[in-house]
């Protein structure tokens, strides 16, 4: 059976990876008021280093989002109105991460900073969601997908979805008491992802996006 | 027969992807004069509503007008000289989206907010005309079609663009009345489009754009 | 024998579609001094128009130089290092072209219309001659060529940049003295090209840049 | 036995040739104080000479360094996470190229040149260490690798790697003392691979990065 995916896995290659080369446009070429010299520029290039976590948070949370589309897309071979949309969703989401960054760049030292964390955070939540919504629309008509794929695999990809879940919600929630203890939960979510994933097959999907 | 539209499809499918992902550029950091407390913020972010909803238009109707132009391409195995600038023409129209939308979020407040709707609708207007244009190119010559299409779904490819120029002109003519219910319709359309293609078979395309 | 050349056109693809879609970010949002109303904001409008002819004729000479390379690289079967500079050139050319036409956009209405059309121009000049160095290092070799290609074929494509080259020249040294005139003759260029082509095989390449 | 990294593939060329393209939004419309009259305009682009420099370096940097991406993949069929994550370092520090490129042209001119030379001098460093990670990761699974691949091939492959380092890390070095040198020795590194690769057989891969 032939694969009819093509265009939607290049079109959202495409979003994916404007939005994650759109975010050094957030990083910002220091004024300097007192003088040109490098101490000065060193200084303020140091004032910055929110921006620097910002990028670095949201584009490795980009990446790792591609590759889980990667992912769910080996295993899908047809697509429908709902699947169209329910990816939609998820490339609308990834295109608004640069927002909630610079957010979170210009207010992470100001009293601001719990709020910028929130939405960030927030945002993350959307994301997961949407990611359940696509394999719920892929999974309930097993014509769409991949020829022999087991009942184990989609139960796993679904599970794993959904186990993302309760985490990016613990994130969003603890956000609004300690800020920078849900960044350092999206980041733990990386090295876990990593980790857990070195370990199994890869065309065996079993990993939290 | 071999298909022969690989690299316009590609070349389309950046343009989409990158005119839905440069929106967010439009999205604003606010600028808080009164300090930068949270109450602050949040009051400045809720004011930016018309460039939210100006954003979330303009995403979906970029990415309906993808989800078109890859229905259209589907059934075009050929291109000619005529094809490849209709396609252009669309392309065109869809990398200067962004700058009407822009408009919308800054005027939509303002006594300009009439201009800007009519601006903003006249341009699906000509996207709509650009659509018909393309398919009433490939649909000349038949040796442009996927081999054995039918006439009917020629027929019906083209009715759908016919019936959407009305649509669309509708919401521009509307929009130099009541602008908000011309934006409602646009939206609507989409609600009309996700719908009414659920029920059809994906292969017998018979959306509006 | 199998084509080479897939992961060079992506990557022109991409450089082709950003640059035609990065052109939008030139329009400005008017700043409107005095009141938001209509009438204030139309004509602030309409005094952009350099701006919106600079984009029109921007996007559509790079639509055109994405056809040319198409039809060129559909000769193309196998790279070496020459061919991959020289279309490293050409893009170098085209990723730069929403500069000039900034500037053109920018300066039409000023004292320095000449300065800007001659610089917009002379960079047409410089794409032309990448054109040139393309296809000598492309022909030079004939098995980096598709098999089978008739000497004809080679030396058609040969001429038509060779004869674009005195075109955009004229264009530029008019320029210096008439530089309405030489943007007038960028468009008749394109208008040539669509007619001239319309008339002949597409497979048989023989228009201008 | 298949390639699976056609996606890896398509988006890293995403990321490639939009990082190249919007080196361009640092080139800035110059604001004339005095008139706006062509000899004004004229010293003003003239003053802007870093920026064209740095956008010159930036591009056929970004561009070799695709180019070597190209040749490392066009032996590599199967991926791992280890492999994934060393090609996501990779384009991480690619889409950082702009800021430090845009840090060179506006303090090239002032007291902080040597700092500004540093900081991108050491961002080549570290895509040069990407680079050996990533064939390090691909080259300790022979089974990732295109099926046939010579030892001497997988060896050379990492020599030149290997060799780039000391190059890379000499230039950095020279920056805190001889800036401009240490630039010239990024564009004599162009020279070299340009003039070397064209006596190789392409499919052989020996180049620095």
């Amino acid at each position: 059976m032939e694969k009819e995916t093509g265009r939607i896995e290049a079109f959202s290659d495409g979003v994916f990876s404007i939005g994650v080369t759109l975010l050094v446009l957030e990083l910002h070429i220091p004024e300097l008021k007192n003088g040109e010299n490098p101490t000065q520029l060193l200084q303020e290039l140091q004032l910055q280093w929110p921006g620097y976590i910002a990028f670095i948070i949201s584009f490795f949370s980009i990446f790792i989002i591609w590759v889980n589309h990667h992912k769910i897309f080996k295993q899908i071979y047809k697509r429908n109105t709902g699947l169209m949309f329910a990816n939609g969703l998820i490339l609308f989401l990834v295109s608004l991460v640069s927002y909630p960054s610079a957010l979170l760049a210009r207010f992470f030292l100001s009293d601001s900073r719990q709020l910028s964390v929130t939405i960030y955070t927030g945002l993350f939540v959307l994301i997961n969601l949407a990611f359940n919504l696509l394999w719920e629309q892929a999974s309930r008509d097993k014509r769409l997908l991949r020829p022999g794929i087991s009942n184990k695999a989609i139960r796993q990809l679904r599970n794993n979805y959904l186990y993302g879940f309760p985490t990016y919600l613990a994130a969003f929630i603890l956000s609004f008491f300690y800020p920078d203890f849900a960044l350092v939960i999206c980041v733990l979510l990386w090295i876990f992802w990593a980790v857990s994933s070195r370990k199994i097959n890869f065309t065996e999907v079993s990993d939290l996006i």
